[in-house]
């Protein structure tokens, strides 16, 4: 790839790239040098369990990996061994340091799933941060002013509501921040809630003379319902582990509109391509079905996805069963299909019986007949299918 | 004392005391239990040069310790090894151990002119504070919330004023207040510029369960034109290492408004005792003698304080002749008083002569003459003085 169609390929779907200047400075002297970029994505250390949500920006930590550069996933457990230290927030209890340790495995286990584990640095923030002293603290937060760290949006929020804000608080951007000038980050990664914090992990490498990072932020993804943001709590997403038949079935129900913005944000289909499939006059459906795919081949496999689509369309066709079907009773017994079909007037002829079969307009118990002399054992119930709107429902008396 | 006088000492000139009843309670249980209150007064490293207005609160501690408590002379170097980190402040480098020690030194040689060397406490923080962790620093801050340290009147004026405050300023007020909880503290002193963070201090021992500490503010002591705060760089101040002479002449060029403030925040005349000498007829010049005296006492001797006042009122009667004396020439040699007043026309009659001599109405040389038979060897200058207004230089011709 040029470097055009790699800054390209890095900010499809992007919200913010701050700069597109600098990221091409740091992309044309990694192609000269041999030295790839270090591109850091930063994680809570409280037990994951990723959606597709959380893959948006994943994907552009595997980008910058297909590139050739580092992926560094650094786990931020310096503040969750801390927890909530104002004893307000009983949902933040502090971790243990194994609590952490099986977290970051059951990161890996996902993360792995579109990451190669080969080419990418798992971090713990500790690493660096309990070598902190009271002092590097005092000087660290030297560094910036009450005024620009206060300006951070929900901050801000809180100041005009009068409620209250914790002193630590203000320091968590300052740690992740400074994780950057650590790692000497080229690039941080990071949904646009986190943008506030990325600029402070540039602007605090500045302070100590290094490279500022460029940051890059993806939006949120909406959840099946096109409307709220995907996530576990609204029961509105797809989680990375759950089985491909699942999958296939979810981004099936997602509406036209929405999976366009699938196709930007999970898949690599470029944007002329995807310009491409919405000037084609093709059956949403089958649009549908491709983005399924891809999607289950990127967690499963391409095997598993195809055969998601199999019983997705047996159980699609199943459906498509109205709710009235007409019923005659037979003997129990051996039947000739095409005369079965004649003898309940699913057919005029035994012969026009048989060209129904042979052109694959008949179903048999939902499965797709093909032999006009098929012997049909006949116990019990038996649905019969010719052409997509004529049904029977065969009992035995 | 009653517990009721020991507060009246205490409180004397006092401007805050948080809570009078806390420090009741404290008090009387030192007495019964026989436990020393610790009682803390901070200061900074940086080189001091005290002067008088440094010991009203020094006397504080002074009167703590003379009421049989623990005096703890904190030194603030763990912010003083920072110095100002954001490197904008010129005149606050960090400081080295070595300088920081150096001063410690200075402090206490200045210092044990007031208190007892053998019940205080020389302390620094630096002793606490280099074990903090980051993730105790982050615990300590969760204490607090930022809207709690704005508060303080110089972050406010300077919010108000946009002009900028580096994050790790808020930090400072905290690792003063977290002192008093590593001090275990009773009872922390200041200037009325550090009340606010005596009392982060008291809030801070109570979220760590602590009894909060009493906190007691001193006014800033006006320099000698009674207008400015004493400071050695307007040169209206009192050193502790002055001579004794430039001691008295200082304290004597006061207003006698001015007295009265230092009688009460330089020394241990009582209220009633101030009340009296206030309703009294003596002349004020007589008062800041007394004053003086005291003073000199405090930091040189009470022999050093007589020899001063000698000194001064030889000086001072000096300095009542006027610019422009009346002159005679006399032959040189030996002349009776009573005969010299008469010749020089001083006196009308050698009787008069000899009246105002045995009534101390004469001086000869700045001495007041007792004899009138004396016999005065005249050589060069001599200055006569008749009453207050009468002068004669006599000159050898």
């Amino acid at each position: 790839m040029t470097i055009d169609e790699q800054i390209a390929f890095i900010k499809k779907g992007a919200v913010d790239l701050i700069r597109e200047d600098d990221l091409r400075v740091k992309l044309e002297r990694a192609a000269k040098t041999g030295k790839p970029l270090r591109v850091k994505l930063g994680a809570d250390p409280t037990a994951p369990d990723i959606h597709l949500g959380h893959t948006v920006v994943i994907r552009k930590l595997k980008a910058f990996q297909e590139l050739g550069h580092t992926a560094i996933f650094l786990i931020g457990d310096f503040t969750g061994l801390i927890g909530d230290p104002s004893g307000k927030n009983a949902t933040r209890p502090p971790l243990s340091r194994e609590e952490i340790n099986a977290n970051a495995e059951t990161y890996k286990k996902q993360i792995f799933k579109l990451l190669d584990p080969e080419r990418t640095e798992i971090r713990f923030n500790s690493e660096w941060m309990d070598k902190f002293a009271a002092a590097d603290f005092v000087k660290l937060c030297s560094r910036v002013t009450v005024k620009q760290i206060l300006e951070r949006d929900d901050f801000e929020k809180r100041l005009r509501e009068e409620r209250p804000i914790s002193l630590h608080e203000l320091l968590y951007p300052l740690t992740q921040g400074f994780d950057s000038v650590a790692l000497e980050a080229d690039v941080e990664l990071g949904g646009t809630d986190q943008k506030f914090n990325l600029m402070v992990g540039r602007n605090l490498q500045r302070e100590y003379a290094q490279e500022p990072q460029v940051i890059l932020t993806t939006p949120l993804l909406e959840g099946l319902d096109g409307v709220q943001k995907m996530s576990k709590s609204l029961n509105n997403y797809i989680g990375i582990d759950e089985p491909a038949a699942e999958m296939f079935g979810k981004v099936m129900s997602v509406s036209d509109e929405l999976m366009w913005k699938y196709y930007e944000l999970l898949t690599d289909v470029t944007p002329p391509e995807i310009e491409q499939m919405k000037a084609s006059d093709e059956n949403p459906r089958n649009l549908k079905v491709r983005l399924a795919k891809m999607i289950i081949a990127d967690f499963h496999s391409k095997a598993a996805a195809d055969a998601a689509e199999a019983d997705f369309v047996a159980r699609f066709v199943k459906k498509e069963v109205p709710d009235e079907v007409e019923e005659q009773t037979l003997a129990a017994g051996s039947y000739n299909l095409a005369e079965l079909l004649l003898q309940t007037g699913l057919a005029p002829s035994k012969k026009e019986a048989k060209r129904l079969i042979e052109q694959g307009g008949v179903r048999v118990g939902g499965e797709k007949a093909s032999n006009a002399g098929a012997e049909i054992e006949l116990a019990g119930e038996l649905l019969l299918q010719v052409g997509k709107r004529r049904f029977l429902r065969l009992k035995t008396g």
